[in-house]
């Protein structure tokens, strides 16, 4: 079978000149490789006609699909739409849907509509247009000679939120993507060698047709099993029955698949246990909270939480002894139990965890070097606490406080 | 004076096909534009030959200077070098001092020097070596025409390095670069195109020496100035001048310039202020919490804060009345202000700040739908809250509500 072939085309000095960084475009290969459809270049071009033509027909010239992000908004540097209707001959017209749902979209939120906003409305005649939910600047297709351009907004939620749901599901129905199955085993509390040399017997034994990749990130290793193959159903049962061997040798860092996040995970066992959580944080800031927080219907099972950043507020708000601190300090053992146990206490919950630690880059001894980190986990039974040797950079400290915390959690959860 | 333009090209499947993001180009652009040098395109192409070729006729069709990284691996699909023999028209050669320096670097580390090692010495004839300190791939400058190509890495360090202490250098003295000032301007609480609308005649009375482009992003505004001339100091007098023309239209939007932050803006407010906050957060889920402590040295004004994600925890830690919750509910102007000046008094803080809301996608009625947010700050001599409608989206909606917050903070602090 052919292979599709795409390119990716990003439009904006603000990316040339590094102000931005780009990361729609990786999203955009990741999520098109899955279609099994192959990206053979990307490409940023700055604001110009000129460049931004000359980009539309080179592109042309090698993929059957090109899609574009950037250059929408509604002031004059934004070319994309004239330099779209150019290259494909038509004209600008006021497409009065979507003027109607940008003036909608401002009056819901209480703004005026201007002039100037009117101009998000103009799309090139040939240009059939996709609805964008969640923004102004529309989201427009063209086909010409087995061809297809896709023109998104630049904006990372909207061009994931039009490409998840209308523009991938329309790229597979008009080209003849071959059948790709694929499943992310998500695993945390294991660096990537370890894992690789855990699993290397199961890994040497998979099939031809069926390909894994390591895809490691801060803090998590997620593996990809790929299979080719006629038949979905069949590819499907196939790996399945791999993952039960790969749970076999690893299943106690699994904590789920696909898009499953590790906070998301946690809140499932909680609903399914009947349980309900609450936080005390000091060198997480927060982090862990926000995470919890960001999953949807988390108020079932999330109580709330403190984050006691003096240490004033660690005895008065959660009963954390004097004497611990005096004696221990507060990035201790001692003390990061104190404030899981007060936190399950003081927010009337049946798990409490907390975290208390230099995060850096200040604050640092040389008994409690910048990235020494104590978590804790309690629950009506038992009180757990670890410690953690992190890094000198701060904001990784923190991403990495709050991984490890949400593991802890998970593995008494698990127990 | 004609401008130097530049294009970047990285070669290299695994960009491609999403599996790495690509963060060496938009730091290359940083470098070059601050140089004065003008990214004018960044292409990624696959690790084929054709591709490769392709893209160095192109680049050096229209550009000065062609940097490329990656493609210089000891392995078969390592294709670089042998591209630019080719483009070049030239013969690989073993470079011995490259050799000599490989082969140290594997004795240094203790692991043995293969045949395969030997690869990484083989360079074009036409080609100037620029000895690589931190690895073992070479780096390589070419010049026919005029024009400038080099080859780096893809190492990020390694590219770093070498940029910094040799490439940048050598593209100083090769080119006549003109002298450029730029100017980031940081807005935060106005909409691109209102703001466009209320700096229109400044923006039309900028001299032709000096641009200005829109940087907008999820609930920020950021201004460029950009000025082309002779003197540097010259350039930014008048920018200032120009800055200064700004802030009496639109001063109060204005957060701060170039690399500041909404949180470390409040940050040295609190400081030079010599206050302190504590933060209520309920919608927020521990967001606003996160971005204060992601900044160093943010324990001198940050007190700590509660995410009372059950209302009984309002009433019990921050001492909402009964009777408020029950009259207005917790998405109300009451409850804010109430929890605002609560949290203010149980930690113990100068100011107070806090969100309540329906973040979604659950939760909302006919007369608070999803995406309806109280924010509020409370000081000693006063107490404000503000009304959000925001979003259908609970991620963006958090976003915007610490957005929000945090600027009511700062215009709270300014007046």
């Amino acid at each position: 079978m052919r292979k599709i072939l795409a390119e990716i085309l990003t439009i904006g000095d603000e990316i040339l000149y590094g102000q931005i960084t780009d990361t729609n475009s990786q999203w955009m290969s990741a999520e098109l490789d899955k279609l099994g459809i192959k990206v053979v270049r990307k490409t940023t071009v700055a604001d110009t006609e000129q460049d931004i033509l000359t980009a539309f027909e080179e592109a042309e010239s090698r993929a059957d699909i090109v899609l574009i992000t950037g250059g929408l908004g509604p002031t004059n540097d934004d070319l994309t739409m004239p330099m779209l209707a150019k290259h494909f001959n038509s004209e600008i017209i006021l497409n009065n849907d979507v003027l109607e749902h940008v003036r909608d979209f401002f009056e819901r939120r209480g703004r005026v509509f201007t002039e100037m906003n009117r101009n998000q409305a103009l799309v090139p005649k040939v240009a059939e247009v996709i609805h964008n939910d969640l923004g102004t600047a529309p989201c427009t297709w063209y086909e010409r000679n087995k061809k297809v351009f896709v023109s998104m907004p630049g904006v990372p939620y909207e061009m994931k939120n039009l490409m998840t749901t209308k523009v991938l599901p329309k790229l597979q129905t008009t080209f003849q993507t071959p059948v790709i199955y694929h499943k992310l085993i998500k695993t945390v509390g294991i660096g990537e060698s370890f894992l690789a040399d855990k699993i290397k017997d199961w890994e040497e034994a998979l099939p031809a047709h069926i390909s894994l990749a390591y895809l490691p990130s801060v803090g998590h290793v997620k593996l990809r099993l790929t299979a080719v193959g006629q038949n979905k159903d069949t590819l499907a049962r196939e790996v399945q029955g791999l993952i039960d061997g790969f749970l076999a040798i690893a299943g106690k860092y699994v904590y789920g698949y696909d898009g499953m996040t590790l906070e998301k995970a946690i809140g499932e066992m909680l609903i399914e246990k009947g349980k309900t959580i609450a936080l005390a944080e000091s060198c997480s800031g927060g982090y862990v909270q926000h995470k919890i927080t960001s999953i949807a219907g988390s108020s079932a099972y999330f109580q709330g939480g403190v984050v006691p950043y003096h240490n004033d507020h660690k005895v008065n708000l959660l009963g954390v002894k004097e004497e611990t601190l005096a004696e221990h300090g507060a990035v201790s053992e001692a003390c990061v139990k104190e404030m899981a146990e007060g936190v399950r206490k003081a927010f009337g919950a049946e798990i409490g965890a907390s975290s208390s630690g230099i995060a850096g880059p200040g604050g640092g001894t040389e008994e409690k070097p910048v990235g020494t980190v104590w978590i804790a986990y309690a629950d009506e039974n038992q009180t757990i606490a670890k410690k953690l040797q992190l890094t000198k950079n701060r904001i990784l400290n923190i991403e990495l406080t709050e991984i490890a915390l949400l593991n802890l959690v998970r593995k008494s959860l698990t127990d």
